[in-house]
């Protein structure tokens, strides 16, 4: 961040602070050719030399969008800044700029990696969904297709295995001397974590998972004692949290796209306030990474005026 | 559809077949005032007495919308008359219309209920994940969340409780002496179909489906020879099809509202043009009843001027 706001100080860019964007101004011809705003409370207008570069963020702050458009975010915490109301969406979609993908989040379920890969990721019905060595972006999008709460479940060797700085500081929730006392504690259906563990087991004891496939160093037999551990809080009740991922939609130089197929005239955007290279999960940096590749794309394309 | 279009033709309405509407017609203050259409080739305009009221079905014909907003519904089949192209999505956001929704869809799996309600459904892995007497759009919106195939495992005696009419034609697709042999045949992880007849068959002896609350009265142990069946063909590749939910944001009278919270003035929609009352799902009906519940609002709000 530092190289980037050294660059646009040297650049003699001017920097406004609370100052929120409320609308686009437009031109007779449909030209984006401004930006009206509020300014340390009162109403200012932009005019723009060039172009207006939409870098507003998504809208996880905003819980009538999340819930009209991600509503998989609902009961979630949320991974923002605050200010992530989705004002840049609003104000193109007002001028009939196109949408893409806005039901699609970013998922984080703060699992201790390295403890899921030693034991099971088993949801509310003690049932494994995923290969729990993989990366946790994944398991945490997978999750929210599971019923809630979600476990990781460990023996005590692999507890022991580990060390403190290895847990994270996550101690367990729960502790039982068998697979049946430990899915009672947890309100699991009667037998279900049972046949779970005996699957895995199964496959552990010739070094194949059959049914997730993590990777053969990670399967070892599980044996009682058990532990089940919850996720590190993170503002929901279930431990999960997320953002918005879907957004404008734009061209590779991030030109927001109208519904009717062409690009809006003088009307610019990058970041979560775009769609960007997202399908329907996440993959660490990459919200940082096409904010400032499209983003660098954007300004060039909206300075050149083409 | 007698009773409404004899009431139509009483009222003197005039329909116009083969006409397309290509846009809306919009005043300076931003009312809708009018249509562009092309009518057996022409391009005409019309201008609304009263208002616009938008009847132009879902987007499930419309590859590239489901792409950008409903990819669940990407590689199955489509429920539709081939004419569900989004259009009046497209002209109304083209105005600023808010939109709701846009990913959920209807997804219909054509099991034969009695037989999924004898027997198990079970997904790609051989697992189970809802229980089988549940309304079919229900266990069919499951599945979306599933890997796919999905099957209906079933055993001779549940076969043979079913009259050749109650299995609607349907013959099983594979049969085995045993689960572990069917597994094979279906390509299951090893084991995994056979852990989930084990917990059923343990919860059908005591008159309980523990994991998924099947009502007791289908619950009987599944005993060899088995056999698998598919869903009836319904398009796809896996025998799911579906349409889309999603679609402009309505008051209660069908007045369509834009994204900056106001009602577009002369804009109604109703049916999957609009978002309607559907959350993530669809129960049966619910499309014919929001269509002319909704339609009837609609069209009286329109004829008053409101």
């Amino acid at each position: 961040m530092d190289v980037m706001s050294s660059a646009a100080a040297r650049a003699g860019v001017e920097i406004h602070t609370d100052t929120r964007g409320s609308a686009l101004v437009v031109d007779a011809d449909g030209r984006v050719t401004g930006l009206r705003a509020v300014r340390f409370g009162d109403s200012v207008h932009y005019r723009a030399r060039h172009a207006v570069v939409l870098t507003t963020g998504g809208f996880a702050d905003n819980e009538a969008m999340v819930g009209d458009h991600a509503p998989a975010l609902l009961g979630h915490g949320t991974v923002s800044d605050g200010l992530d109301d989705g004002s840049g969406i609003l104000m193109a979609t007002a001028l009939g700029a196109a949408t893409r993908r806005l039901a699609a989040v970013q998922a984080a379920l703060a699992f201790v990696p390295l403890m899921a890969c030693h034991g099971l990721i088993v949801n509310a019905r003690g049932e494994r969904f995923i290969n729990e060595d993989v990366y946790p972006g994944r398991f945490s999008q997978a999750a929210l297709l599971q019923p809630a709460p979600w476990w990781v479940i460990l023996d005590e060797e692999g507890y022991d295995s580990m060390t403190p700085e290895q847990r994270m500081g996550v101690e367990p929730r729960f502790g039982a001397e068998s697979a049946s006392e430990l899915a009672r504690e947890l309100g699991m259906p009667e037998g279900a974590l049972e046949r779970t563990l005996e699957l895995y087991n199964e496959g552990a004891r010739v070094g194949v998972d059959r049914v997730h496939h993590k990777a053969p160093r990670w399967l070892r037999e599980l044996a009682p004692p058990f532990a089940a551990f919850a996720p590190m809080p993170a503002g929901g009740p279930h431990g999960l949290s997320g953002f918005t991922l879907g957004g404008l939609r734009t061209d590779a130089d991030g030109r927001v796209q109208h519904v009717a197929g062409h690009a809006i005239r003088g009307l610019f955007a990058a970041g979560r306030a775009a769609s960007g290279i997202h399908g329907e999960g996440y993959v660490s940096g990459t919200s940082l990474g096409d904010g400032t590749f499209f983003g660098r794309r954007a300004g060039r394309a909206a300075a050149a005026g083409v």
